[in-house]
């Protein structure tokens, strides 16, 4: 699963964690299919299952393979996914006694769905951090701002007077809530072979081991659980940090002037504007991965051993999920320190 | 938050359970929010914040209110929310000097989340003995048919051959699955005031205890993620099932056989069939939380103190989410009851 | 298709639309489907496929049909769908030889969709009977305060001056794209059989004229195209008021003071309070619609002659849409009729 | 707005349609932006309101223009969209005595929305190239073995016979509603200035011939109708042809063997298998666009003169709508070429 809007010159500057987008690079998806197919080669020879010399040739090849795009398209188009391909390069690579261990007993869906949550795992390792420092931004802005008078605002009425902090404790709220979703995150390791029956405890325990995965003994490869619960939390965190960002573009329209921004995006036509741009792109965020959710829930209706249909879906909505929630957390810190002030 | 879909008498039959949906009648909301009343009241009370009795006339009092529709119409229309009404009817009845400490230091919201919660809660437990219900059922079908033989099938094309209770292993670990994200979801009490800053924990904390609620202190009246995390496990649930929904629905094509079910819908026009309707009817429901899901990941932007938009938006997705995934839940255990056989 | 959130007596008084909410009650639908067989018959009989006096007879029976809602339950339940139930009522209550003659070459998707298009047809034109109203209290609203100055607000910054008549023509733009979009739907006769290949195309121009339906030729059991249609119009008639609401919502906030609402909802804790809630459930209303269109459109994929699933997923989904987008208009123009003064 | 998961080395060859995407790159969209830069001088200078020479000089200023991915970056992610940054190149590219004539009037999302529209018209053009190709592969295939007979399914059982032909009546009948609605749609000129207000009719008349779009009087910044009206026709294709999708999978399973198709994707653990992976992916697209229409729709609640948070959600969601749709189309004349028969 590989690729998202992050990556297009016009939109990633406005929204992307640039790290996290070059995640979910076609290049980074390729190379951690191989890297798979090495561990699983690795693993297999500390079981006995494969002889000796198996994962390093998969890694020697791996790393002179060259890939024609031209090729790699028509082996797209016809099998619908990346791997067969990548996994003929590799047995034409490594010795020609070592071909039939390549791949042993695993499937295009191991590959891929391993790939995904390795670098699922990276991705939100690094919002985790993001969100950790937007925490301490706000226990700051509670230091500095935090007793000063601001009206509370209820159904975007005057209610009743509150504080500054009692305004941050609700973004604090919020950003607690998600941050927990997203540390109780379980990454896992896909190894079930071509009809989710490979039961190889060792195998797998081995392979979560050197991957840093939780190997589950059984398949998920038509239990898509793990799969919602990331996008459960990536949308999660887009509405957390989209409702901080619409309360701060209610909060610096000019007549409230409850907030100071540094900056503030210019108009073409109207130079006297700052638009409060980050905070909008916030609620766009959420809006966006608020849509995608949906198509995630309507893949969880993964018929039979695979699905198709439903796995090619994943795949378009996943990494863009996962790099809307980057990018919201990105853009929340960015905004948080262009704070000059709040209330008054 | 109250009704659902699962009341029309066309529609109820097909989906709906019944006791689940009760819980979401007007009634219930109704009786849910008094009963908030006099709670608060009862703990306002042992903490010496308002005089004792008041609990009393309010129960009292709830017991014999009378509710005009028409003037529920009236106040509704013109509140957005049934509380003002209820609390001033509230105030009337009981003893003139108790009207003041009527809905102390609370809001509507505080009310209505709560309402909302109780039942939530007790719908969801009533989702859980099914889903307990239907992995027994799974494991009596392994003992049963576990070791016949199946067709194992990948994006719709026969694959590798499999045993039935390899099938069935995938629809327990789906089941297993959603019964844990319910199992894990909190119920909470909200009571956090006009604007969100109530802060009394000893109050907090025996309501909570009188209600069965945990009871944070933290307001969560715009920070939504409690919401969100029922949501989700709504829609995983229906997801979940709808698997199985899907899988039977493609097992009983004629030409497949895999399994056999005992009933099955009738025609207006082709008395020979037998549609499986609860099967396909899983995967409507899966489809329909998928659908509203969306709305709620919406109503997450939840502006300043209290939002009335994103609010009411919730309103109108929540009781259906957990209507759709109860729902499922008891479709899917009719239907693995008139499982006669799978298998060959 | 029948039932909706309308019907809550706590939801229905905040956002429905009761004339139109009363066209998606059971008994409508069951009346409107025994309307079908009736109207089908008289066809029938005028082409010589069935002996004179089939109409009548079913037109009496429809009148005294007695229904036993643990029957109707049943049934559902059984079959997915209230039709053979029906019809089987039907065919006992008729003289006993023109029971062979009831529901002649036709199948229970005719009647369902064919009861749902007449009754969306009526409610759309009292939809756009609003629209038309609403049209004409802008043009009242413009000569009034057309040329009173007001703020230009761009990504919600002070932008440049306009007039009142400037934010008004943006409102009368939306109505206007949205009314259009209303007045062009089609409403179909459904008459295709038991698979889709019923063919007199006398019988059903004849029916079509009866009851007011554009009758093609073609089936469109499996294309949900005009399906599609309807509800796309009704959520973007909900998302163009939905605007106005967000408008209105902005320009009553107190530093603002653009627009000057009678009423306004109280708040059981603040009785100072004036809370626009007509405006903010017009946001609701599109948000909501916004989530359900999703639905609608996954039930496009719709498989082979007729679809289960994706059909009752459209049971779940359209009634709420028309009864949401009818709700919208009817709370647009109570809220426009609300407006005192606008601009400054 | 540009860029989409098309672009994607290992989705793209799956799913895209490369000349739409090329379409959708930011290189297009950049210079569709300075395209209508110019053209709206050419228009200012026949209407006399800026001097002769103007556009030609913004011309050749495009031609040598260079764009400076980090300067792009920058400005981006401060003014939250690419406009005032073209504008200030080309201020300081063309006669210094021409810059004041440089966007003269106009404002960033006539600039974008333009472009858009624009591309979006020669997108779907070149798919209405393709849903043209498909009702002839359909006609051709009807011919050859429209009379073999086939079994007409509902609710996934065994319903009546029918023949291949009915089957494609019901493809052609999607098909033909389809073409239907992007035939109909219209691509519309944004040039409404700063607020809204800009009214010059002969301008727009005149830039409307030029670039061939409708030339609206009225601005339709905050009425997103048209763009709604797109997302509709877009996911409608889409779900259309994921009905032929869904069906082809279906009839193309190993029991039924309803169709034969060439090719067919190989699977990385199982040599022996033909993977139907474009109807698959007809699904998958569907169910894509399903999802993203929600986020359109939610788009359309458009605060004010104009929003940045809906709109920015647009850019996320329509030129991925558009490129989904194309890709359906392209998939599905592939898919229908792959047929070898149909029926038996």
């Amino acid at each position: 699963m590989s690729y998202t809007l992050s990556y297009s010159p016009l939109l990633g500057p406005l929204l992307a964690d640039k790290n996290v987008a070059q995640l979910f690079s076609a290049e980074e998806d390729i190379s951690t299919i191989l890297g798979f197919e090495a561990e699983l080669a690795n693993a297999q020879e500390k079981c006995g299952i494969v002889p000796k010399g198996v994962s390093k040739a998969i890694l020697n090849a791996a790393e002179i393979l060259k890939f024609d795009q031209s090729e790699i398209d028509g082996a797209i188009a016809r099998d619908g996914v990346v791997v067969p391909y990548l996994v003929s390069l590799l047995k034409k690579a490594v010795p020609s006694n070592m071909a039939e261990y390549v791949h042993k007993s695993t499937t295009s869906q191991d590959a891929i769905d391993t790939s995904f949550m390795m670098r699922a795992g990276l991705a939100l390792d690094s919002v985790a951090e993001n969100l950790e420092q937007i925490g301490q931004q706000l226990e700051v802005l509670r230091k500095s701002h935090g007793k000063r008078a601001l009206m509370g605002r209820t159904r975007m009425q005057l209610a009743l007077p509150i504080t500054v902090g009692d305004r941050l404790n609700s973004w604090e709220n919020n950003v607690a809530t998600t941050t927990a979703d997203i540390s109780n995150l379980d990454f896992l390791l896909q190894l079930s072979g071509p009809v989710g029956t490979y039961a190889d405890a060792k195998v797998k325990e081995l392979m979560g081991k050197q991957m840093g995965l939780i190997a589950p003994l059984r398949s998920w490869q038509n239990d898509r659980g793990p799969m919602l619960a990331i996008g459960n939390a990536c949308a999660g965190l887009s509405g957390a940090l989209g409702k901080i960002g619409m309360d701060i573009s209610l909060m610096v329209q000019n007549e409230f002037a409850e907030i100071k921004l540094r900056g503030g995006g210019g108009s073409s036509a109207m130079p006297h504007k700052h638009n409060p741009v980050k905070a909008e792109v916030l609620v766009s965020l959420a809006r966006y991965n608020a849509s995608l959710i949906s198509g995630l829930h309507n893949a969880a209706v993964h018929e039979q051993e695979r699905s198709g249909a439903a796995w090619t879906l994943e795949w378009l909505v996943m990494p863009q999920m996962i790099c809307a929630a980057a990018g919201s957390a990105k853009l929340c810190r960015e905004l948080l320190d262009s704070v000059e002030s709040i209330g008054a």
